[in-house]
């Protein structure tokens, strides 16, 4: 088998074998095959795609490639939650809990990544005490015992994956619907889920700009995840606007603890169960996406679900009492707030940039070698189709720097007031096959 | 500028500049740019074609990547002569003295090369002492003198070119017309001469297969000569069988003489007519193609032009008695004859199959390191469209070894004898712009 052939039959529209996948994605990791066929082999999968078939094949082949994570010590069913990435995103804090308070087995490996804000451990370590460096014992004794834990990216995972990646990143082919699909659920299914539910955005602040291409991502993915059997849904989100009301990392913390107690934002707490409900129907905990739903809503009600966070924080290092009593997290220095220049109702609110602003103050990382401020971050106090009267408080900036001219010119760029202006909608679309 | 943003201009299908491409190609030129870059551009183009004015501006990119022969102190236009190449193509050796017999400066850089006989060069050594080891000061001298000499590639000629070339290779990326057009078009021109004629190969004896890409790539060629300055004209010529009768270095020098005396295989004489009239033209030395091939006929009927081969010959230190005397060239210790299993007509003469039985022969390199046997080949006694009887010799193998099963295997798998079969058209079309 050449290379140079199977480029030539992949830009020529046929499909590729399982075996000849696994020959490209086994003799590149090795580096048996170049970069420079690689790249050539990515452009011609942007222009001729790969058949449903050949996407599970390159995913499996991604996850071959290296170590994966055996999670048959938990019982029960392990239902993961993926996002495609947003601003504001607090759903990971806040289905944790929610979900491992019916009983559901939350086995959580999470990063920390770049981006307008941290990831998920970044945001909890924002509670005094907590941390993830627990052992793989522990991590699935916690699972088995109180249903929920999380620890950090541990092991080779999909190898393949992060060299390719690399590589799509400096030649123009990031943007190919199989290879962000196989991207996503090769690292998903390498983390050994049973089933995988996906929270894909779109909009201004997310990777698929329009609600179309989101929906064709999200349809490769499920194809993917249950034709290698992991049953997948996904639900097409809104991101044209931040999600919730908070952007930060503390500042998100006590967001989940609103929401988890039925106090947070709307739009936060209606994806949450949107999301929240395919899991819970995915791990059988429920027959229909609907009886599952209002599980979800009675340990809201209950505080079972409050109750399981605090469990949770405990059982890391953290102090519960965070829960209760907001002071005893990280507080910005400064409160700033950002007064409407006119009345009117908010029209716009450019997520990416909005983030882009929370990331000058310090909430997220620009490289790697970023240091995060725990503390700072935005709070929306108008999000679009609200009205504003000239003068009222549109953000509240939690900085710990005292001249923000930056960010404040950077905000009000990217804020706009109409006459007239509707909120939108934020469950676009469920996919689930 | 960044190349990955490049790439993915021209994956959107849109235009690059010509700062854009010059960018590129010095950049790839120097190792500022990888190789893995240059691959997804050299696919994207692939897909997305180039404009012709992104044509022109990539051959001139990589003819100023290195040295250019500077031909001034010639006298007269000089026009070169291609072939996207073929089997058995005698036409160089017979249009150069032609040609010069006209007082049309023939100035021939040529090379050596892989395939199924010699290049020019190798062809030419087949004449007892003559060699192209002479200075660029010799070279010009001799065709200021005697409108004819040939020379040694010389010089860093287009490395850009040779680089992207041989990365197209193990890419899938050679098959695009924009970079088959620019790498031939960037070698001529880097060559120096005033004008171009070139001969487009197709059928299935050619990097071409159909009429239809063959003329394609012959309009983006002389599309770009015409647009840098350099007048070009293209023919394009039928390559399903081989060229004339002779196939091997001795046999065609032989075969390029009784051309020129007018006793040559009418297929031969008809392209070299047809190929030289061009030249004829584009060197200004006549009106019109109908013009200029009448004085091409008139030097092969007057002797003029076999004169003008035995003084190139002596002029670059071989032999002319040569011309009158085969016995002089090289001959194979066994010929053997290939006789027709059957009555009919010669239907089929598969021109790369035949091409590479020569080359078992030892007429030509499989690789750089090949030795070639200047005497050894084939000769066509019938050629497609010809009767043939059942014992009648088809072809005779010219051969250094007394065993050549193999050969005569591989021709009769690639020779179709049928009741009844026309000859195929010899010159396609004329493509002047």
């Amino acid at each position: 088998m050449r290379m140079v052939d199977l480029i030539a039959k992949k830009r020529d529209g046929k499909e590729l074998t399982t075996e000849e996948i696994n020959f490209i994605i086994n003799g590149y990791t090795k580096g048996d095959i170049p970069d420079y066929q690689v790249s050539a082999f990515a452009m011609a999968i942007y222009f001729k795609d790969m058949t449903e078939r050949e996407r599970a094949d390159l995913t499996m082949a991604m996850v071959n490639s290296g170590e994966t994570i055996d999670l048959s010590a938990i019982e029960g069913v392990k239902v993961d939650k993926h996002s495609t990435g947003g601003v504001g995103d607090t759903t990971t804090l806040v289905l944790a809990p929610l979900v491992a308070a019916l009983d559901i087995p939350v086995a959580k490996m999470s990063g920390r990544g770049l981006g307008h804000t941290g990831g998920t451990i970044d945001k909890l370590e924002a509670i005094e005490g907590f941390h993830v460096e627990i052992t793989k014992d522990e991590f699935v004794n916690l699972v088995n015992k109180h249903k929920i834990a999380v620890i950090g990216q541990t092991g080779n995972l999909t190898p393949a994956d992060k060299k390719l990646y690399a590589l799509r990143d400096v030649t123009a082919t990031v943007d190919a619907i199989p290879l962000i699909a196989s991207s996503i659920m090769s690292k998903k299914i390498a983390a050994g889920s049973d089933a995988i539910v996906l929270d894909v955005k779109t909009g201004a602040g997310a990777f698929m700009k329009t609600a179309e291409d989101a929906k064709e991502l999200a349809h490769a993915m499920v194809s993917i995840g249950n034709s290698v059997g992991r049953k997948t849904m996904a639900v097409i989100s809104d991101m044209s606007q931040p999600l919730g009301v908070a952007i930060g990392n503390a500042l998100e913390v006590q967001e989940a603890i609103d929401t988890l107690r039925g106090q947070g934002p709307k739009d936060l707490e209606e994806l949450c169960l949107a999301l929240g409900r395919q899991m819970v129907f995915l791990a059988k905990k429920a027959d229909s996406l609907e009886e599952a739903e209002e599980m979800l809503k009675e340990v809201m009600r209950s505080g079972k679900a409050l109750e399981k966070f605090k469990e949770f924080i405990a059982n890391q290092g953290g102090d519960p009492a965070v829960v209760d009593d907001p002071d005893k997290l990280p507080k910005a220095a400064y409160q700033i707030e950002l007064p409407a220049r006119e009345d009117g109702m908010v029209a716009e609110l450019v997520a990416d940039e909005i983030g882009t602003a929370a990331m000058l103050l310090g909430a997220g990382r620009a490289t790697k070698e970023s240091e995060i401020d725990l503390a700072v971050g935005l709070m929306l106090n108008k999000k679009i189709g609200d009205k504003v009267k000239a003068g009222e408080s549109l953000m509240t900036i939690h900085s710990n720097r005292e001249n923000v001219d930056d960010v404040i010119e950077m905000l009000y760029a990217n804020i706009r007031i109409a006459d007239h202006a509707e909120a939108p909608v934020l469950v676009h679309d469920i996919v689930t096959e």
